[in-house]
């Protein structure tokens, strides 16, 4: 089936877009969305955001002088329908792939893409910036900051509302997408104020949003419906935001264009720090989406006429985050004391089976890593065993509760930390490649990567049973296809394993790096050892293999700068004589997005690469 | 003049605390706090904040069945009489003093001391998580954070209230210490919506509050008159709390124990999550105190008949603090882009002088280190020049901020890291002992370390220069008294400074760690280098100086874990021939409180301590 898009093939630019008759918009919204489904479903990608923000999208480029206005978009993976209206349509088929387009705004992308987004919560402090900028400068521009429920759970969000309240004569426009979902459904006491406001206002807050009645439509009566069950009592409406200082107005239908337009149009002309409260649905337009929004949040590749077809395993194997999900549920029947949490990633980091059976011992506290990190602390100083199964690349957002609250007090919490090393086609953002350079310099951590998945279950059983802070690092998917031992045996602590016995060269090979670093160890005839702990080091063992080898080579899927390699090469200072050692790991620059394979190849951490930088250093007729 | 403590020398734990009539507490509390007084005077230390909670640390420990009944103190710093009455008053001479007490809570100092904090914000997530451990454990217990009003602003502890208020069974009770202060006075949204709630709720909140009406004492009406001007309209009182899911009782008068008892008695006793608005005065009870509660928040010792006497620069010595704030004002003058912010920090981090000079271009963002560096990464995008003042141990607050919104975005953000090495008294929780890993693994900062005051400014004057982001980090106090030059020339980026020619052994050190390489140098007739830069290194000089020696030192102030060492010898398997090297740094342990220079012998980074960890290597007749 052919479609062809009349309006949409037109606009090449918002400028483009602002010569349509408002007439046209509606017809011009049914086109994006259907463009966004078939293109997505073709090339993969969020789907669910991108579909409930296509009027908001077009509203928001028709009413607003973009680029020179700046939309600073939280998260950024709802920006499908910005790029398609900002001259990037011929580039969706490329969307997150090798080379391609990102899968969010990039300020090297497009003048459009004003600030840079992909984790949750940073744009009211962006746009902050932007509209203080524009009044320091004596521009006369808006900053806008499109945000989630989900996000505005985040401390960081608060922070920027509190400083931006404050300040009366900047023009910043945030706009709350509320469509009652983050990734997971969204938890908190936030949530509930939110859908106060949304009973409470509705005709009120219509009236002011330009002498408009609301049209409600049928979507957001289920809605109200919905949350009324939840509703305690009628609270003054608004008076959250209103209270930091904004003029709130809302909430309104965030799919009507006849109650976007004009409310949009008004105010433009306002100034000083409002708060416009939208109401979207996740997936609007397309059935199934609405019926499954997580199920469609991101997907792979399918056929948008008949849906996503259930795949199971990915080719058969347990993916990491699996072996972590079986793990925390078989953990949990035996020791009591476990308590899982997660920041908002109830899905991403396998914890759905352990929600269900361990409803009590389950804690989604929102996206909220710090409070995550320091809750756990709490947990942990009076008897319970907490869990914190958080991605690598978010765990950024906790390091000082790290530091200061679990490592400082050496209190007994797990990390089970998902998506370390590259992650692939959500790019620089999210690649998990620092963790293992912030956590070792900091003292008391017992931190694991296993080669394999039966070594992920036996290490967070180690972390387990290790009275102190632990973790286990794992990548994103699946590893060489082992099949996890029921029983659980722990490691001892920071010991090695040696692979393979070989002559001049050792491989010393942190967590997945053990494949490639296997195939090398066959090409050169290369000791091959499995480090499985990044700290404490296998000190003796590597001193060991100092006097026996003539090059130590250490291989890391983490940041070559502060990493394992790093460590090895100062244990290596104890040697009797200077060693000559070789540090690979991903090198000094943010790396894009793409398929993990082909990224690792790019940095040269896949086998061919790793022997030529091998030889390239130490010649095969050394 | 000698005063005796009839009541509180009777006091060695709580419980000697509860066996008091309760008639006797207001005569404690002057006991209490006129020791305080006296002590704190003659060990320096925390006066202001101790002097505001005296009454409310009394109260918890009668009402609560401590340390069954868990107390965490947020930020920590107003303890003293805390550890006065659980066992801890003879120690008190030893505070904050090598080997002696912390200035802080700590879990290994006290039973009573439940949870240690130092950084702001932590203490909801903390005692929520003790108090689902108590929920889940079936202990029936009480768990209560003490919270100031400044700490509020920090996005953690909203992320802790989202969390806490949506459940309804845990036995929670935070008791906001209203003292409308931080360190600097607070700022943003929320100061005005507690002053807001100061004067609409008065009355009735004291009738919530046991049945009894409040005694206004004389201050709390100069309270109110004072934000009385601040007030624009009142709101519904108590609403934002209440929104959160917490039962809101307030304000009362925290130094008014007759408020204060029946309150919290009647608290005990009810389940579920509370909020108890306590309003105190920062130094109350002595009148210098009272009078300039910023000059008494963190003293030296002094005369407290006579008060603190002003004192000028310590020794004559510009602090790198004063070279920083000079530095921030000349170019301020030149550079109308330039912007200044600060979490919360006027004071510390040198920006008194160019708030008063430069008030529209001043930021203080509250205590919200998250928002700072996004705003600042927002000011950038737009044209700015922000600089973000920041000490070290407090950017770990904003580590993925840092990632994300600016490295990854290469915003030419100009980061003053103050404190950064060994702090002194204030100890683990306040070293800057991490910033050099944590930083240099993530691509495009140009980094810092300046040798001397001159230095200091020039290296500012270069990252101002820098289009990308740029980071100069010196530590607490003054350095070698060199008078900085008034013109400023940037460096060229990258290069380091040859300071001594000598044989053999190459001392590479980093920012003040030349001066005691300098003394070695000397004594080993070794090369010394003032290595000036982390990031990048002088490669092609590091791989010279491997040519021309048998042994490279590098010397940092810094975890030696992934610090400056770790990275030269990186650079160094480039050499031609393996090199012997040494890395010197802060070791991976957590260093407690004490002088800076003691507790830099004590890790071995005096002159003494490098000359013997080289000739425990590397003897003289090698």
């Amino acid at each position: 089936m052919t479609v062809t898009y009349p309006l949409l093939n037109a606009i090449d630019s918002p400028a483009d877009l602002r010569a349509l008759d408002r007439k046209q918009l509606p017809a011009l919204a049914k086109e994006l969305r259907q463009f966004l489904i078939e293109s997505v479903s073709r090339t993969g990608g969020h789907l669910s955001s991108n579909l409930g923000t296509v009027e908001l999208t077009i509203a928001l480029h028709y009413v607003f002088n973009t680029p020179d206005d700046r939309i600073v978009w939280d998260v950024g993976h709802q920006t499908y329908g910005h790029k398609v209206l900002t001259g990037r349509r011929a580039r969706m088929p490329t969307l997150r792939k090798y080379q391609g387009m990102s899968g969010f705004p990039r300020r090297c992308e497009s003048e459009y893409d004003t600030f840079g987004t992909a984790h949750s919560s940073t744009s009211i402090s962006a746009a902050l910036g932007m509209a203080v900028a524009a009044r320091n400068r004596g521009e006369d521009r808006r900053a806008i900051a499109v945000i989630g429920d989900g996000a505005m759970s985040a401390g960081m969000a608060f922070e920027a509302l509190n400083n931006a309240g404050d300040m009366r004569d900047v023009n910043l426009l945030v706009i709350l997408n509320d469509n009652e979902m983050s990734i997971s459904p969204p938890v908190g006491a936030l949530t509930q104020i939110l859908a106060r406001l949304m009973t409470g206002r509705t005709v009120s807050a219509a009236r002011r949003a330009g002498g408009k009645m609301l049209g409600v439509a049928p979507p957001m009566l289920d809605f109200a419906r919905r949350v009324e069950e939840h509703v305690k009592g009628l609270v003054t409406p608004g008076t959250l935001f209103e209270e930091f200082g904004f003029n709130y107005i809302g909430p309104i239908d965030g799919h009507d264009l006849d109650a976007l337009l004009p409310t949009l149009h008004n105010l433009r002309k306002l100034d000083g720090p409002h708060f416009l409260h939208v109401v979207t649905r996740k997936g609007q337009g397309y059935k199934l989406a609405e019926a499954d929004p997580i199920l469609y949040h991101g997907v792979s590749t399918f056929d948008h006429t008949e849906g996503i077809k259930s795949s199971g395993k990915s080719g058969g194997k347990l993916s990491y985050t699996q072996v972590f999900s079986d793990w925390l549920c078989d953990i949990a029947a035996q020791d009591k004391r476990v308590v899982g949490i997660t920041p908002a990633m109830r899905e991403g980091s396998g914890l759905v089976r352990f929600a269900e059976e361990y409803p009590d011992r389950y804690y989604d506290v929102g996206i909220a890593e710090q409070h995550a990190l320091t809750f756990a602390a709490g947990l942990a100083a009076d008897g319970m065993k907490p869990v914190v199964a958080i991605y690598s690349t978010f765990l950024q957002r906790a390091y000082d509760q790290y530091i200061h609250d679990i490592a400082l007090q050496n209190l007994p919490v797990v990390f089970a930390i998902d998506r370390a090393g590259l992650v692939g086609a959500d790019g620089a953002t999210h690649h998990g490649a620092y963790d293992l350079s912030y956590l070792t310099c900091i003292p008391n951590l017992v931190l694991m990567a296993p080669a394999d998945e039966n070594e992920c279950r036996q290490m967070l059983y180690t972390a387990h049973c290790h009275d102190g802070p632990s973790a286990v690092r794992y990548p994103r998917g699946s590893g060489m296809g082992v099949t996890p031992d029921k029983a659980m045996t722990a490691y001892p602590i920071g010991k090695a394993e040696l692979r393979r016995s070989g002559k001049k060269i050792a491989l010393l090979a942190f967590g997945a790096m053990l494949k490639p670093a296997l195939e090398v160890g066959e090409q050169l005839d290369a000791t091959v050892v499995n480090m499985r702990f990044i700290k404490p080091l296998d000190s003796a063992l590597i001193l060991e293999l100092a006097q026996t080898h003539e090059l130590i080579v250490t291989i890391e899927e983490n940041a070559v700068i502060g990493g394992a390699g790093s460590e090895v090469s100062r244990v290596l200072e104890a040697a009797p004589a200077p060693v000559r050692t070789l540090r690979l790991g991903l090198p000094d620059r943010f790396i894009d997005h793409g398929e993990q394979a082909q990224l690792l190849a790019e940095v040269g951490l896949d086998a061919e690469g790793i022997r030529k930088a091998i030889t390239a250093v130490y010649p095969a007729n050394s």
